[in-house]
């Protein structure tokens, strides 16, 4: 397929709408789209949240209200429309009523069992539908979502902040702050994307951290977000049920889940009450010699709670059993320009890695300085996800 | 001072001239030099290696040689022309004699010594001489010398390939190699253009390193330097003298200096001779705790070998001890994507250092992919230097 330089154009911008809602939409895709009539835009939209209008409509209703008609109209769209009934009518039945004259889609629905059928709708309707206009774009906006439908697993990115040196804790345990203030900004927004955030309890019992989204209402409101919506479901991997009952989290916002253990579940039904009065959510899942299987922790939350994208903020034990693991897909490395000493907490805990060949192979994505930090982002080059 | 725009880019272009010589003029300055006659370059000029005509003469005798008439036109000097009788007769003579009608300098001479005194000798001519355009990229090109001329001791670049968890070799010792063919080369690189290069005899002894620039002819060739010539002095810290004498790198191009104790010296004075039969030129030096001084290994690289720029590559103790020093100008770190564990050797021993507050601080300079690597460069922000 061959698209024009005004369908690329069209197509930019309907992926810049898109990505607006990429920190509100959860668990539902990012989408954008832009009705052109003769070369010229005449609606726009893009998905807010879950239960709203989805980004064809809006679109339409933009057109409908800024007075143009839009039969015969082209509809660039960031994700194949939609073509089962969910919360909305269709899209693609939206599109075929309003008489559309052609529509071109970045990508097609990554749920294989859907995967296509929006645009059949829209053929069958003799509208031709050209797809694959910036696709890889189109698919960096919704990752999580892509990897959920495809995978049943979340997009995982482990979040670590260190020295250059690569310690994550002085020698005394201490921590706060290795980053500075902008790189702990980039943190929060970043948490604000993610539908849970998992740590491991020696984090809580060292650290007691409030694993909160903390920006102002300004800063909220540029991602459309709120106070009240903002906030990860926390996640504490804990596998003999020590989670403390006066855990700081506990009395802030946002949900608490507690994930043992089916074993530790069973020998301390006594704590499971105690847990509930305090507002936390236990969780059983598989484990094997006191360590939780990561795959079921994550199938768990992409199943049951819908999220498509988890953040990991750990110590060196989760750490490393997560990268471990394979279903890290993205490693975010804040570094700091400090130097720590030997005697300070390692990133990985890794036992039985002795020589190179053992070594875990990444490639970097990008590298950026933010503030005084540098922000490296790395993909590992053996992955299960 | 008011630069005109036409002065700028002739600067510009005097700078870039001079950078074609960092690698091959140590220890003398990187020196461009541009000279224009109504607008127009009828001359151009710059310092290729030391004993060879500098940058104003060559500028002088590239107009002649052209066939243009020097008098009354304008030189752009990157550097405060010389006003003592070195190799060469003074370039501010030079351009006195041929009647040159005003000069552009970037940057003073660094020697507080002589500073001015060219500059002196040509407005006691009548000459006009405006100072100070892109003072900053000038001083960039010469970060050595101008600190050598200031405080007697060489600029020093600790080098480190690290992985992203900051660990220089695995838990059995292996650390070849660590990072990718690009780091390697922009490494070989970066050891072409100092005048000596230290490690520890730790590192000799684990390693046996080669410590010599790899680079091709045409590689060579591009900065101006042979086979012959491109290889800095080898040094090693050596506070017993254990330098093996089987050593690799004693068989290869290149001087080797081992450094060590003055007690050392004098208690092991059988040692001395098999060492100079192996063509190893010791040097004994100030020791405290059978630790070498490096504040004294420094000031004899630099006053006994015109050494104005070192680069440190050594493991965690000798590296260690040159942070803590702050006699360390630039951190150089090449970081390899890759997870070696926290049982992998760390980059810096630095025993003493507990809480957040004994943390060395720094500030990044910059951060960029090279190849499948990132390069770090950063500054300490209490150094001695």
């Amino acid at each position: 397929m061959n698209f024009s330089e005004f369908d690329a154009l069209m197509m930019q911008r309907a992926l810049d709408l898109a990505e607006k809602g990429i920190y509100s939409t959860k668990p539902n895709p990012a989408v954008g789209c832009v009705i052109t009539q003769d070369s010229k835009v005449i609606g726009e939209g893009w998905h807010r949240q879950a239960g709203q209008l989805h980004a064809e409509r809006l679109a339409l209703l933009d057109a409908q209200q800024r007075g143009f008609f839009v039969k015969g109209a082209t509809a660039y769209v960031t994700l194949e429309p939609c073509s089962h009934t969910g919360r909305t009518s269709p899209c693609s039945d939206a599109l075929i009523e309003a008489g559309i004259g052609r529509v071109v889609v970045a990508m097609q629905d990554p749920n294989p069992l859907v995967c296509g059928q929006g645009i059949q709708k829209l053929q069958a309707a003799n509208i031709p539908v050209d797809v694959g206009l910036m696709q890889e774009r189109a698919e960096s906006l919704n990752l999580g979502f892509i990897q959920t439908m495809k995978t049943q697993l979340p997009f995982v990115r482990l979040k670590m902040a260190t020295s250059l040196d690569g310690r994550t804790a002085a020698a005394n345990g201490e921590s706060q702050w290795i980053t500075g203030d902008e790189a702990r900004k980039a943190v929060h927004f970043m948490r604000a994307k993610h539908g849970a955030l998992i740590t491991g309890i020696g984090t809580v019992l060292a650290d007691d951290p409030s694993l909160t989204v903390r920006l102002t209402d300004e800063e909220l409101a540029s991602i459309n977000l709120t106070q009240d919506n903002c906030h990860p479901i926390r996640v504490i991997l804990d596998p003999h049920m020590s989670m403390p009952l006066d855990a700081k989290m506990l009395s802030l916002p946002g949900r608490t889940i507690v994930m043992t253990s089916k074993a530790s579940a069973e020998s301390q039904r006594s704590q499971i009450d105690a847990f509930y009065a305090k507002g936390i959510e236990l969780v059983a899942v598989a484990a094997q010699d006191d360590v939780l299987d990561l795959e079921s922790v994550l199938h768990y939350l992409a199943q049951e709670e819908k999220v498509t994208d988890v953040m990991v903020e750990a110590g060196s034990i989760v750490a490393g059993a997560f990268m471990r693991s394979g279903f890290v897909n993205e490693l975010h490395c804040f570094v700091a320009p400090t130097i720590m000493g030997d005697k300070a907490k390692p990133m990985f805990t890794l036992p039985g890695i002795e020589a190179m060949s053992d070594k875990l192979p990444l490639a970097f994505q990008s590298c950026n300085l933010v503030g005084q930090d540098v922000h490296l982002v790395l993909t590992p080059t053996t992955q299960k996800g």
